[in-house]
């Protein structure tokens, strides 16, 4: 298989026709056409083997799931739309010339197509190279829109705010966990149980936010809640103080022990539920599109003297929190 | 240096403002506003180290240069406008912790500023990480804008068309070649005469032909004439004849024997320049933008007794051309 019949194999995986998209793959660049008086939201994020997956563990439908998840959640996180996603993918040579290659290639763009499907996401374009290091690189492009000047950002949430999480937390790192000391290979199937293998973007939650005017500011939760909600803080210029026992924990992390299953939703990171800010009068409802919402802490003016989060335990003092999640170069 | 000390670093090199991003890096996604009644441009290509560079012998602003340039070539193949770029890069650990490194990815910054400079282009975001095999990886994303409707495509040239190419032919493969042979670190700094470490994206002639609605398609020559000529006489379901005595040769391919300069012209690829089609019968100026235009040849109706891309050469039976560019996997 040569890269024209690469392209060729995602032209058809992807076939189908979008509003949005005036024309896709096969010029030197795709045309989108966004809705009247909106603007553009871009964000792009690799997935690079040994970095962000690991092709002895993670199925490939997981692959290409989590690749398209990471975009769709950036733009959840700013109440954006999708209106189309590119893929720039360079694979080994030994993918396009065996059979078991073609059969890792063929799940990972189901992966990322049945969650394109589930999200009405085209996928209009992109680029593709053979590997030079024997490494699967994906760099994934996700363009949104939104009406102008209403996309959520981390910037703008103010002093008394509530905090809130969409679902729960320390599922993603549970499930790591579990996967990194069994060290085999996983056959995990799309299902909301498999929150590392195949997380949930929260695009309507994200829109519903935006729409019904109910939250100051957001941020998804890619790095870990103690690392995301210091860029909330700094962004906005504010200080937080959250609550242990009112974080909602997954149910993979309920069954570790207290401390990990904190940890895991403190610190584990990509488990790509919301943190959003909202008024602490305004009517939260309990679940915005068929997802639980809770409330997990308050806001405040910032101050030098005291910490940018603080953490309430119950029946200890209160502790400063900094941030332990996800750090990419470390 | 660590991840956010990277991103400062690529904010400080791109600051500045610009009229069409909203909000830069820093949140899960950037804001674009683009003009009302425009449709958005979107192409993404991948920079790999030692498949598309090398860092023995590629001077690091050329790498920063020629990985915005494939960019902007493909917005400026449909006509259109930049809005901004954004650059996913992963860089091995040890270009941020040595002296050595840091001045590489200074220099590959500067390369790259300099021509997103020239062409009004901010950098808007993107996303960093650790190269988990030790070699650079760059993915840069254009997104572009033109008035709705108007982006000229591969595939609305005709049958009668005139074939035309802009700038000379052959520079960078015959800069390439002697690079390869010398098989030292070039010096190399931007200028005219380094068409390979620094091609000439011909944005300014793009936008001309769409305002000036002068031609029918267009395509850029990345991959060399005989491939991509190939692929705007298969989009327009057409096919072409040549002359090879008509086609502008660079002074570094002409001083090449006459069946080199000719090879390098046809195949070399990776020269920037554009192919556009025109009515015959429309007078196409000697030079748009400063930028010479040169007629080579002419579109027909495609037929199945006669080869898609017809060379004439003179004294000699015209021959058959088939695509003998950059093969992405070969």
């Amino acid at each position: 298989m040569g890269e024209l019949a690469l392209i060729e194999q995602i032209r058809r995986t992807f076939q189908g026709r979008s509003r949005g998209v005036s024309l896709g793959i096969g010029d030197d660049c795709a045309i989108l056409r966004p809705p009247a008086r909106h603007e553009i939201l871009v964000t792009t994020d690799f997935s690079l083997e040994n970095r962000h997956f690991r092709r002895d563990l993670h199925p490939p439908s997981s692959v290409g799931h989590r690749c398209l998840a990471r975009g769709l959640s950036d733009l959840a996180a700013m109440g954006a739309r999708p209106l189309a996603a590119f893929l720039s993918l360079a694979l080994p040579g030994e993918l396009l010339r065996t059979r078991k290659g073609q059969q890792w290639v063929a799940g990972f763009f189901d992966g990322l197509r049945h969650l394109a499907q589930q999200h009405s996401t085209p996928l209009a374009g992109g680029d593709t190279s053979e590997s030079p290091s024997g490494l699967i690189l994906a760099d994934i492009i996700l363009i949104g829109t939104a009406p102008q000047g209403r996309a959520l950002r981390r910037s703008e949430a103010r002093a008394g705010d509530a905090l809130y999480v969409t679902g729960s937390l320390g599922g993603a790192h549970a499930e790591l966990t579990a996967l990194l000391a069994a060290n085999r290979p996983s056959r995990a199937k799309v299902s909301q149980s498999h929150p590392h293998f195949f997380p949930q973007p929260r695009l309507a939650v994200g829109a519903a936010l935006l729409q019904r005017r109910l939250a100051t500011a957001a941020i998804d939760l890619s790095d870990g809640l103690s690392t995301d909600l210091t860029h909330l803080c700094e962004s906005s210029h504010l200080r937080a103080e959250i609550d242990a026992a009112a974080i909602p924990l997954h149910p993979l992390a309920r069954k570790l022990s207290a401390s990990d299953a904190l940890n895991a939703a403190l610190n584990g990171g990509e488990d790509y539920e919301l943190l959003f800010s909202a008024p602490a009068a305004k009517r939260i409802p309990s679940k915005i599109a068929g997802v639980p919402i809770t409330r997990i802490g308050t806001l405040h003016a910032a101050s030098a003297k005291k910490p940018r989060i603080l953490l309430n335990r119950p029946g200890e003092r209160p502790t400063e929190l900094t941030p332990g999640g996800w750090q990419h170069f470390a």
